[in-house]
């Protein structure tokens, strides 16, 4: 499936959870991750996620696809991360 | 449609970016937005967005989806915003 994360999160966990969610995903932007993923990726990425984070202050946001079929993404100014791109 | 829009712009324009945004979608966490939005709309913010960015460092990622069928979003942590909460 194809899943947008953005987080929100302390910042004495921000390089700790990029570092984390980018082991399964691309960094697209500031707090910003896309890409294909298995669910049970998923899982694992969000239990990683739950560890590592203070859930009473911290926010993450995982917005999951089925089909990218009906989805359009369009940037408007810089591009700064996204596929390929090593970062 | 249904779109999420996330930014990353400098400093001095972020409340601008912001409060742009916000007459069209809901704020649901730092630099994320959501909601539906009428294609007349999306043009009209994107124009809005053009206009007060500096557009050689700022930079804004629209994904847009015909239906939300295939769908699915789960929040870890913090629900900081969303619909029907006035922020």
């Amino acid at each position: 499936m194809f899943v947008i994360l953005v987080y929100d999160v302390g910042e004495k966990r921000v390089a700790k959870a990029l570092k984390t969610a980018r082991k399964y995903l691309y960094w697209v932007q500031n707090s910003v991750l896309e890409g294909e993923i298995s669910e049970a990726n998923l899982r694992k990425l969000k239990d990683e996620l739950k560890k590592l984070s203070d859930e009473s202050v911290d926010s993450f946001i995982f917005y999951s696809f089925r089909t990218t079929k009906y989805y359009d993404r369009e940037i408007i100014g810089v591009k700064k991360g996204g596929q390929g791109l090593f970062l």
